[in-house]
């Protein structure tokens, strides 16, 4: 079970969403679980037909979930035509917590001539170079480094040892999560005599508002324009983004990501977990990319999008994992059997 | 050759694991290395058959190997029916330091009502915050933090810049590797008319014992219910493990690897490196999944998995990697013209 | 715009690097641009073919270009064999900034018996322990963690973050982004009985000069022997080396690479993004193995190497993704039928 930090009975939370109810609206929530663990007081919702086994029996107080369900659903509900987003909303009301007092750590390090907004709290051993500027009401936690002349937007968290470079611009009520690197040289290297000479990489990068940076994330600087997160863009953690990648508006990006240099993500494309997109190419908006695909050409239509081959039983994969390397003289045997008939 | 802090002769280092020798026992031992490079009162050990040829060569003063193997031994053997391990054992042995005293570093930061247990070291710079609990004999090197509530057994070792979410819990004897980021949220998000709402991340991060998580992996925290590490679980470098995962007993996972939401994976299993395993799926126990593989359903059965295509040269893959998308109308023709016949 | 610190006009810059001009040397240049943004008094280069129709239109004022490119630009050239190689020398030049002045942070937390070179800069919170050298001219960022018996070469640069195990030794003038670590314990692990039993990690991490290392990069120490990067080799963001590899100079890995244990990465290489290299190979010099591409053999011979498969539209690709598992049954059908005729 969850802590929840206010309590409210059925009605109550509905009326936060405009949603209507079946059954009790009496029932006072004190706490939120899944389907399967819920208790009688406990709010819980149902959205993934897989775990419907467990709606049958669940013993929650309450359940959020589609109107198509609730002739289901063993106890009261809260109806809505799309369930995990009202959950969300309910939940977010159920555990908000109250405003921290603003408080700035004594062992925090602070560049004389950086500003810190109203209400602004700064973590045990955080550092701010010179020149940078944080807004009201941003959370920096413990051991977060933030170099010279950067500007951090009002409501916005950065978890405990994040890392941000100078000039870097982050926008409002955005988050960024533990370990998260923004701002490090793009990987631009010229190649002399077999000799690497590294190019200066002097964009910044700019992250919008309403973001979200996962653990462990790099984003690299530009090489001379900047890296841009565009608001409402969302990305989990061990994500890599290179040089002068653009991400649109409102994308959602699953951990271990690749995304190199130059290349332009469109508006509300979702891409899955461990894909590659490769340097200079661009991805038109509400374009879907599965799990482990790679990009290697710009895709100008939206729509879903895959590459790979499927687990099999070891053995089985290898016969065909060697037969891969046939596949083009197959290709030719087959046809010219098929001119000989 | 590699520092060790104690010195023994042969049988003394058998006798910890209990083994049988052959040759001289009474050679002392004052360093480990590897079949090639080792001298003359150096340990070795045999495993890899890649390596026989160093064998054959080999000026160690004793090598760990199997019986079947003694007889293209050129030196002294300690018999071992599982070299590898009791290389391991004795390896541990010979390099166990001695227990360092209790140290507090006065630059650490540590909440009131924190409670750190004895013979704890906590390193400089360390960050502690309210109710959190330490065990005893627990080193917490530089730099970590250690957010609200979190509970960490004794013996467990933290290296320089973990970060630790609130409510966390770790158990005992347990390593957590630089830069490791464990709590952080679940990527957890709504639509709601394009734009994406959070869902708050309600649960916990539950960490057994002797688990060991590499450098820069990151564990999320649950959306309601926790995200589970079971005892004996070894997570190598960079992995991601997504909200409401389970890791069962003694699970290795390679570098890498990815994990997503709610997927619960067996006991005993082998993940190998850069493999992505799909969310909501279920992992049988004694599964391996070799490396790189994607695993998009739930493995009902032990045994070994793969997927994935044979590395050529570029322009013969090229040639394939293009046929690939005829696969299906390769298979159409071919029943085609078996009907033909 | 980026920013530059210093200004020049056309025929200094070309003089830099001994490059022929076509057009106006007298005009100042007084920040860097790419084609489609440049100013009149901002120096832009052309490399990529792609770009070429901005090329034809750029308000720059000067580009460098190969001589064969100058009859389509429309505004003053530096004429280069290698235009990317002389603007990274170009913008080096114009970038430059001045040498700071040592300073070591009153909140670092330095051992006794640590020594720093002269004009050296230790951040705030930066810890280094016991025994540990630094060289002359090092600068380490905020935040770093440097444990025991650490060796930095003059001329390096540690940005912020960044954690080094004990015993590692790092060259000249090499560079190391925010997050990574160096140093920590290889994935060695030994079963007994279905537990598994850690083995020591005895080996160290030997980092050459002029080396480059990622953002949140992940470098282990050699289990016997150390894991070795060699001078002049570039690592990109989020990038995993077991212990005991070994990489050659001057070989170049884009991001998200995985290298498993005790592989062997031959000098010249370039490793494309997201590609997995398994354990115990060996990769000859001069190879180029593209994005997302799984080595699962020794590559005795230079030469571009590729594995994968291609994107497709999710339903036409998933048509073949299942008749993947045929493909064996595919190929012996054909060559009955070819027996048949």
């Amino acid at each position: 079970m969850s802590i929840i930090t206010r309590q409210a009975n059925i009605k109550e939370l509905a009326d936060i969403v405009g949603a209507s109810i079946h059954g009790d609206p009496e029932v006072v929530i004190s706490g939120i679980a899944t389907l399967e663990l819920a208790g009688q007081s406990e709010l819980s919702f149902f959205t993934n037909r897989k775990y419907h086994k467990y709606l049958l029996i669940t013993k929650a107080a309450v359940v959020i979930l589609h109107p198509d369900d609730v002739d289901t659903c063993p106890t009261n509900a809260i109806l809505s035509e799309d369930p995990y987003l009202t959950y969300a909303k309910i939940a977010t009301w159920l555990t908000k917590s109250d405003i921290k007092q603003s408080q700035i750590a004594s062992s925090a390090v602070i560049a004389d001539n950086a500003t810190i907004g109203e209400n602004t709290s700064v973590g045990a051993n955080v550092v701010i170079g010179n020149g940078s500027k944080i807004g009201h009401n941003v959370s920096l936690h413990a051991g977060c480094v933030i170099a010279d002349n950067v500007k951090i937007g009002s409501g916005t968290v950065l978890y405990p040892n994040v890392s941000i470079y100078s000039n870097v611009v982050i926008g409002e009520k955005t988050i960024i999560h533990s370990g998260a690197v923004i701002g490090s040289d793009g990987f631009g290297i010229a190649n002399e005599n077999g000799q690497w000479f590294k190019v200066p990489q002097l964009g910044a990068v700019i992250i919008g508002d309403n973001v979200e940076v996962g653990a462990n994330t790099t984003i690299d600087r530009g090489a001379i324009e900047d890296t841009v997160i565009e608001n409402g863009v969302k990305l989990d953690n061990l994500i890599q983004i290179a040089h002068n990648v653009r991400i649109g508006e409102n994308t959602a990006i699953a951990g271990c990501v690749g995304i190199a240099g130059s290349s332009t993500i469109g508006k509300h494309c979702a891409i899955g977990g461990g894909s590659g997109i490769l340097g200079h190419l661009s991805i038109a908006d509400h374009v879907h990319i599965t799990a482990t695909s790679l990009v290697t050409k710009s895709i100008r239509e939206s729509g879903v999008y895959s590459s790979g081959t499927p687990l099999q039983e070891n053995s089985q994969w290898h016969k065909n994992f060697i037969r891969f390397k046939q596949l083009d003289t197959m290709a030719r045997r087959l046809s010219k059997l098929e001119k000989k008939l």
